[in-house]
C-alpha cells in the first residue's frame, strides 16, 4: 500500500470507468456511475439528443438545471456541417456547444442509412450523398473514428453496419461479420490516435438472431472495449422481439461494464430495459415529441393543441415539479404552440425532459432500495406510453 | 402632516406614478421612475415587445435575468389569438404568461391598419379582417379598451388612427380629430370599467404637421392623461422629420408625465430621442433581427451567416458582457443559424436584447451623472445603427 502512489485526479480520470454501485436482488437492473474526463455520470441515465450541436431548443443553462448529465450528439451532422475540423479547430464540441459534462458521439453510420441516399456500401466502408445539398462523401471505420476525435466526445462508437428489418439469418450474419470486421478496424484506428480523454465502445450486432448476438458479443469481447452498446434494435421491430432480444444478449456482456441501448425509447421502455440490464439509452423522443405537443404526464400523454385545452388553467401535469408545471397552464401552452411560437418548443422540451429525466431518477432511486421489481410492476400496471 | 396618514402600499402603487428624479443640464434628457402595479421601472427604459404574449423565443426567466423591466403586448394578436376573454378568464397577461412585471398594451390599431385586410373605417371604429383567417371584427375606442382590460395591462393606449406616411394637410388634421375623439370615448369607457390597477395613455397624432401636434397635445392633456405617447412615427419618415417632430411636440408635454415614442428605434434613435425628452421605447428591432442573425455590435452590426464566421472564435462582441458574448463564438452562433436550429434564435435574441438594455443604462448613467450630451456626441462619432 505504502509504495503505491495515490492516482492524481487527472490519472484517475483520464480513461472512463464505470463503478458497479449495486444489484437489483429481483431482475437485472444496475445501479453505477461512470467516470469521464468531463465529470461522472450515475447510471442508468438517459443521454439527451443534440443533433447538431444543440439540444434543439435548449441552452446549456437550461440543460445544467434539468440535471442532464451527458448528450449524445450526431457525427453525421457535424461532420457535414460545420465539419469536424472546424469544431476540432474551435476547441471540441464542449467548448463550441458551451457544454461542460460528457459528451457520447454516434459513428454516423445510423444517419448514413437512415438520412443519406446513394449507399454504396462495400466492405472498406459506405460512400453517400449528403442529405443536405448532395455531395458526396465516404465514411469508413477508420474516419468515423478521426471524425470523432476531432468533435472530441468522451464517448467514441465504432462503425457497424445498419440493417433494416425485417432480414434474414444470411443477411443479418453477413452484416454483423462485417460490423465485427469494421469495430476492430475502428479499434486500431482509435489505438493509433491515442485520443487521451476519450474512449471507444464497441456495438453488438446480429439482428434478431440470438447466435449471431452471442457471436458479435464475443468477437466484441476479446477486442476489450470499455463498454457496449446493443444496436440495430429499435428500427420497426415489435417490442416483444426487441426485449428479448436484450435479454438473450445480456448475458454475454461483461457485469463491470457499461451497457448502452441505442434509439431507445418510451419512458416504458427504459423502466423494462433496465430491468434487462441496460445502463444507458439515448432517444430523440423527448425532444422531438415536444417540438410536435405531444407532451408525457403520468397518466400517459397529452396532445397540447387539441381544443379542449384552449381556456384549460391546469399545468401539463399536476404531479409534476418542473419550470413549465409550476408555472404554465395548458391553455398557454396551447396558445403557443397553435401560434408557431419558439417558446412552444422550448417550454414543451423543458417538461418533457424532465420527465425523461425524472424517470430516470426514480429508477436508481428504485435499484437503490433493491425495490426495482415494484417500478416495473407499477410501469406495466398503468401502461401507456 | 401628523393627521395625514401615510399611503399604504397598495393604496401607493395601485395607480401610476411616475417619479420625474433628474434633468439632464445640456440637452432634454430626463432620468425617472414610473410606479406600477406590478413594481417600479427605471426610464428612460426600453420595452422589448411580446407581440402573441411571448417575446420570441425567450422564457420568462431569461427575460428577469436579461433585467427586463415592463414588457409591451399586441392587443390586435391576442384578441385575434387567444383572445382577450381567454387571457382574462386564465387571470390576466401577467399570470397567463408567467411574467411577474409591468406590461403595456397597445390598443391593436397599429396592427388593423398594417396587417388586417379590408380596413373600413368611420368615425365608429375600424371593421378589418383577421389577417389568420379572414374572419371580420370590429374595433371601437370602446373595445379597444374592453380588450386590453381584459389583457389586465399595467398601461393602456388610447385606439387611435394610423395615418400613413406621407399624408397632406388635411388628411392628417382629419385624422388627428378622429384621433382626439376617440381619445376621449377611450377615457370615457376607462373610467367607467374603474380597472383598480390599470392606466391609459393619450396618443399625439398630426403627421409631420407642428400646428396639428401641439393642437393633438393640447387637445389630450385637457383629458388630464397620466402619460402621453409620440404616435405616428416610424412609419417611413426620414430621420430628421422624426427628430423635428419630437423636438417639437415635446415642449406641449407636461413635464411630470412619462412621454412614450412607439415604435422607435435603432440604438442611435434611443440615444437621440432621449436627448429631446422621451422616456419609453418599445421595438421589435432587436428581437426581429436577432432572428434574421443581425447582431448588434458597439462597432455596428455583423451578419452571423456570413462565411467569415465559419471559424471565428471571437465572441459576437468582445466587449459585451452577455451570457453570449461569454459562452460563444461567431463560428457556433453562425452554425446555429445556418442549421436553422431554434437555439440561434435563442442566442442572438438574449445577445440582441442585452445589446438593447445596455444602451438603456448608459444612457441612464449618463443622465445621472449629468454628462447626456457626452453620450450623445460619442454616438454621433461612432455613427452606424
Amino acid at each position: 500500500m505504502g509504495a503505491t502512489q495515490p492516482a492524481t485526479w487527472f490519472e484517475r480520470f483520464e480513461k472512463l470507468k464505470f463503478e458497479l454501485l449495486t444489484k437489483d436482488p429481483k431482475t437485472r437492473a444496475r445501479g453505477g456511475r461512470l467516470h469521464t474526463a468531463h465529470g461522472i455520470v450515475e447510471t442508468p441515465v438517459f443521454m439527451p439528443v443534440g443533433t447538431q450541436a444543440t439540444v434543439k431548443s435548449m441552452t446549456p443553462g437550461q440543460l445544467r438545471d434539468l440535471q442532464v448529465e451527458i448528450l449524445l450528439c450526431n457525427s453525421y451532422h457535424l461532420f457535414l456541417r460545420p465539419g469536424h475540423e472546424t469544431v476540432a479547430r474551435l476547441g471540441g464540441l464542449n467548448q463550441f456547444m458551451g457544454w461542460d459534462r460528457p459528451i457520447l458521439t454516434d459513428s454516423g453510420g445510423f444517419q448514413v442509412f437512415s438520412l443519406s441516399s446513394l449507399r454504396d456500401i462495400s466492405d472498406d466502408g459506405v460512400r453517400f450523398r449528403s442529405h443536405l445539398d448532395g455531395s458526396e462523401h465516404f465514411l469508413s471505420p477508420e474516419s468515423a473514428v478521426e471524425i470523432q476525435a476531432g468533435l472530441g466526445s468522451d464517448i467514441m462508437m465504432v462503425l457497424d453496419d445498419c440493417l433494416a428489418y425485417p432480414a434474414s439469418h444470411f443477411e443479418s450474419e453477413k452484416s454483423m461479420k462485417r460490423s465485427i470486421a469494421w469495430a476492430s478496424r475502428c479499434k486500431a484506428r482509435f489505438d493509433a490516435l491515442v485520443a487521451a480523454h476519450q474512449d471507444l465502445f464497441g456495438i453488438v450486432q446480429g439482428g434478431i438472431y440470438q447466435d449471431l448476438r452471442k457471436e458479435s458479443a464475443e468477437q466484441l469481447i476479446g477486442m476489450n472495449f470499455p463498454g457496449y452498446a446493443i444496436g440495430g434494435l429499435a428500427v420497426g421491430e415489435p417490442k416483444p422481439v426487441m426485449y428479448e432480444v436484450i435479454e438473450q444478449v445480456e448475458p454475454h456482456l461483461p457485469e463491470e461494464r457499461p451497457r448502452y441501448l441505442m434509439g431507445v425509447g418510451t419512458p416504458a421502455d427504459l423502466v423494462e430495459c433496465v430491468a434487462l440490464g441496460v445502463d444507458m439509452f439515448d432517444c430523440v423522443m423527448p425532444t422531438r415529441h415536444a417540438r410536435n405537443g405531444w407532451l408525457f404526464t403520468k397518466q400517459g400523454h397529452i396532445v397540447i393543441r387539441h381544443a379542449k385545452y384552449k381556456d384549460d388553467p391546469a399545468p401539463i401535469d399536476a404531479s409534476c415539479n418542473c419550470s413549465v408545471c409550476r408555472t404554465y397552464s395548458r391553455a398557454y401552452l396551447r396558445h403557443l404552440f397553435i401560434a408557431n411560437e419558439i417558446l412552444s418548443s422550448v417550454l414543451n422540451t423543458l417538461h418533457n425532459l424532465h420527465f425523461y429525466l425524472d424517470t430516470m431518477r426514480r429508477i436508481r432511486q428504485f435499484i437503490e432500495l433493491h425495490r426495482f421489481d415494484e417500478l416495473l410492476a407499477e410501469t406495466r400496471r398503468v401502461g401507456g406510453h
